[in-house]
Parts: C-alpha cells; structure tokens; sequence
C-alpha cells in the first residue's frame, strides 16, 4: 500500500497549492493559488469540488489576502480582508460548508479588531490550518467508527466520491474503507462509475489506487449482478443530508443500491459527519431534488452519446427511506434503527462536544 | 407520430444499403454494398449489428454475389456462391443468426444444382428477401402480442437496443411499444443509456425519436427512484438466451431492473423470438458470461474517463432468474410460469408451424 496520503489542498509558507481535479486521474497537476482571486476562481471551475474541501480552500482564501495585504492600519487590514470574503462568498452559493468556514474566518477577525495587521494575518492563517485539521481528525473518526463496520469484509462496493478528494482528510465512506484496508491487505473494492457526472471512475478510482487498494471499475449496472455471485459483502456510501428518520438524499444511484442490498441480504451503510443530519425534516419527503445540466447525461466528459436535444431526466441525488440502511456512521460513533432516536443523541452528544 | 418505420437494411434493385449505424444518432449515413467484401466488411466493423440484422444483412450478402456472378456454367456460379459464404461466415465467428441464415442460403444453392446462373442469382435474391420478411413479420407478431401486455401503462422502460436497427423488422422488445404506442398516444419511454455500450442512449432513443414517441433519456443508474415515485408501469427488455426454467440471459444491468420491479411491484417482460430459446439447460447457471473489452468501460464512445491500466470488471451479460420475470412474449404468444412447462409447448407450437 502506498504510504503517502493524498492530500489534494496544500499550504505551504503562506501559499495554497490546489491539486487540479479536473485532470483526474490523467494528469497530476498543482495550481498555486497566490491571490485570493486565483483561490476564488478554482472553488468555481471546480479546479476543487467537494463540500468539505470547499471550505477549508476557501478558509486558505482570506488567509492568502489576510498575509498579503499592505494595510498600515487595522481598519484597512480589516477591508481588505472583508473584500476577500465578499468575493469567496460568491463563488459556489449553494455550498454550506462553504458559508460555513468564511464565517468561522470572519468571527476570527472580529475578535481580532484593534491588532496589528501582521499578528491578525498569522492568526487568519492558524484559524484556516485549524479548520484543516479539524476536518481531516473528522475524517480520521469517521474512518476509525466505519472500519469497524467493514471487518472481516472481503469485497466492498462504493458510490460516487467521498475520499480525500473531496474533503480536508481520509474522506467519509472511503475513509471507512481505507482505514479497513490497512488492517485488511485482502480487501478488495468495486467502484461503481457513477453517472452521469462519473465521479466514480474519475475520482474514487484514482483514491483507491493511490492508496494502494485492491480494486475493479464497474459501471452502475453491474453491481447487481455481481451481488447475486455473493462477491459483495458490504455497501458503504456517503450522504448529502439525512434527515430524522434516516431517509438519506446522496448521490442518484444510492437508492438502487440500497434495494438490491436488502434483497440480496447485504449490509448498506451510510458515512457522513453529523454536520450531514437536518433533524428538522421528519422524512425523506421534505427533500427537494434539484435537476441537473442535461449534458450531463448526454455528454459524459463532453462527448457526444446522444443527441443534444434528446428529452433528458437528470436529477442530482435520491433519496434512500432510513429502513433500507443498515447503520449510518457519524464521528461521534455509529447509529442504528430506530434512527429518530439514536440520530438526535448522536447530533445531541456532537453539540455537547463542541 | 412519424408514418415513415425505419428500416436500415435496405434491397435496391440488386445492391444493399446499410444505414451507417455507427454514425448515429448524429449522422444518417448510408453505405451502398454492392460487392461481397462490402457487405462482409459492414458486418466486421458493425456498420450493421444486432443478431438478426446480421443474418438478414449475410443473407444480401450472399445475393450481391450471385447476382454479380460472371461464372458461364452452374459449376462456376457454384463456385461463386460458395467463395461469398465463405467470406461471410468468417465476420463473426460468435453470430448464431449469421450461420443460420448462410445456411439457409446454402440450402437453396444445392436445392439449385444445375440450373442456369442467372435463374439461380434470382432465386438466391428471392431467398434472401424472403428471410427479410419473415424476421418482419416475426417482429410484428412479437410486437401485437407485446403490446397487448402494455395496454394502459403510462410510462414504460427500456433497456439495451432491441429495435428496428438491430432487427429485419420493428424488433424483439421495442416493437411491442412502438405497436403499444400506435393505440396509446400518451405512451412515455424512459430509454436508459446501457452502459457500457451506450446501445440506450445511442440507437434506443433515435430509434424511439424516429417512430415520434414520448421518452427521456436516463442513466442506469435512475430506474429505481423512478420506480419508487410510481412513474414506471411496465419493463420490457430483449433477451439473448432464455433456458427451460426462464432463466434469462441478457444485456448487463438486465438482472438489477428485475430485482428492482420485483422490489416495487411492477411487471417485468421480455421479448424475444423463439430461436432465442435454449430448452437443453435447465438453469441459468449453465450459461457461461462472456467479458468484453475493458475499454468499453474506461472509454466510452472512445474518450477516456478512467485511467486505460485500472482493473475493469465487464461481462456482457447477466442472468434474471425466471422467478423475476412475470411473462415471456414469443412471438407464439405470450408464456408465464412455470416456464418449464410454458416455454416447451411454445416451442413445440412454433416447430409445428415451420
């Protein structure tokens, strides 16, 4: 296996070097990010994707304005840094965990009023690296309590991406099975393409080479095929947002797998830090499914395989009802049925915590 | 709804024209085949596919060369004739309806002997149409009895490509929408995009688009939350080899749509001529999985989206236990469990009517 970790966002005397995702897994590209612009502008062409990995580059962000600036006063300073929000703000206005960070930035500069310009931009900088750290030890506990679940599993199946790629650590799902393989050196992975944005075959693949694991590409038709050969024994997959009864939204394709795991007796796990639970919606009901580009669809990496102007059904994520998952793994430990109730402590005990 | 039925093997006064089916959807390009060797290479680099559309397009073949013979005596012609199959027979070893029909072209030769060339060039041409019609006719008989099985559904869906590009007709599955379609106007198809082979989104909606019926394309992976929103009625899906249980081999991801109908209640079918039948296995555990080309999967419609070197898992097929399949249309009628005993008298009946 392969000791280095991948670590696609790196910050290295005061400057952010972005692994450039969109040439995965061809090329292996750096963009140093000097300027709050240039970090601003690949959290957009999507240079980095992946909500967890959005904020801590954007963090990154106001600490390369925040070091740079030329302010003499903290009043400037103050400016110049709150420039740098607004322009990070713009950037993905969907993302949360985007908001998320430049607010824990922005609070940072708020109690920093009145300091030297150059000790607020030291302190912007540790705040960001912070951020970092945090992330990747949620990481790190969400693997630890996931592994837990993969013991003994010799082949694992995973959708979509939800490694190092996409957040500041090991991942969420994959992170799980990372941490498994190393105590497991036979564990082998199926990693489902993932159309149509195929995050898959682009991304996760690229992880589970890099760290060395055993693996096979399939596309999203295989796997129930090779369910029925019994070559699958565990199904781990990230979330976009659970909901009180465990109803899950993730990535399309998720609720496939989660109906041909039940019917071929198969464990199916959900990964995601508790920040991922909206205890507010009772049921997977309450979720809005956003439609996507229908390129998407049409034009797997651009190229035409069906005509442009085809009716095209492309949604965004399903939606997997809480009966269908096995357990769901949070960093504060692993929540089985009934989930109304085991969700809210878990989400209760983080807040504790915090 | 376009009046025009597409018909890519066309016979025009001695020559063959083949609709370029590599080029679509985005071109409609036809190739004049008016040697052997152009007919035998249209086979090779499937500008033809589909099993049936392959025998038919031999058939021709075997015409081209007859009606082009410039032999004297019988002897001669026969001679002719003979070379032109020999060609044909080597386009693809695996053909099961190549083999058949040149057989059948064969047949007729020797019923033949001695009369003159040119007497024999038409009759050679007449046989050869005669097989054309025939897998039409098949086709509409598959299609009535199909349709009668979609009567009041809304939405049904699609997998793979069995329609009038890959047969003599308006094919084995599709037909029995595009007849179904005919009474019902408000007929919807959701055509998935068969990964890897992209049969879906490349021949399925252009042939669908081509008859002006109602559809969206879908990945494979989106069935399922369909399904689980009510909007999927019926399946229908071709079939590659169906064996005395009804066990049912075909395209890869044939197996998931059966499990997940099941799953919602909904009805499963499959269409296919009785030459698909294999009464001589019992089980689908028989039927050995042909693995294609890796690169079908790393490189769809050419364009890499995972590295060439990572392990890829892609058999052709897979295999639905007769269980999943709530009927079996032939174009004999239509078959129900237990299959063992439904599936032999069909056959029986059909052998009768040869």
């Amino acid at each position: 296996m392969a000791s280095q970790k991948l670590r696609p966002i790196l910050w290295k005397k005061g400057t952010l070097h972005l692994l450039e995702q969109r040439l995965l897994p061809f090329r292996e590209k750096w963009v140093k990010c000097d300027t709050v612009e240039k970090v601003a502008r690949a959290i957009e062409d999507m240079t980095v994707r992946g909500a967890p990995a959005i904020g801590i580059t954007a963090a990154y962000g106001v600490a390369v304005a925040a070091l740079r600036s030329k302010a003499g006063t903290p009043l400037a300073f103050k400016r110049d840094v709150e420039k740098a929000l607004l322009r990070l703000r713009k950037t993905r206005p969907t993302a949360v965990n985007l908001f998320w960070a430049l607010e824990r930035m922005q609070l940072r500069l708020k109690e920093m009023t009145g300091a030297n310009p150059s000790d607020q931009g030291r302190w912007l900088e540790r705040e960001a690296l912070e951020i970092h750290k945090e992330d990747e030890a949620l990481c790190g506990r969400l693997g630890k309590n996931g592994a837990r679940l993969l013991a003994g599993c010799r082949n694992v199946l995973t959708h979509c991406n939800t490694g190092a790629l996409a957040t500041g650590g090991d991942g969420t799902a994959l992170s799980a099975i990372t941490t498994a393989a190393r105590k497991n050196r036979k564990l082998h992975v199926w990693v489902d393409e993932t159309r149509p944005y195929l995050q898959g075959a682009r991304l996760t693949a690229y992880e589970v080479a890099h760290a060395g694991i055993d693996f096979h590409l399939i596309t999203d038709n295989m796997s129930a095929s090779l369910m029925k050969q019994g070559r699958v024994d565990a199904i781990i997959v990230g979330a976009d947002r659970i909901v009180a009864n465990g109803d899950t939204a993730n990535k399309i394709g998720t609720y496939a797998l989660a109906v041909l795991a039940k019917a071929h007796g198969i464990p199916f796990y959900v990964s995601a830090p508790t920040t991922t639970l909206d205890l507010a919606k009772s049921s997977g009901k309450e979720i809005v499914i956003e439609q996507r580009n229908p390129r998407e669809v049409t034009h797997p990496q651009g190229v035409a395989i069906a005509k442009e102007d085809y009716p095209v059904y492309n949604p965004a994520f399903d939606v997997t009802p809480g009966e269908l998952i096995t357990a769901i793994v949070l960093e504060t430990g692993i929540c089985r049925a009934p989930y109304h109730r085991s969700l809210r402590s878990a989400l209760a005990q983080s807040q504790a915590s915090a």
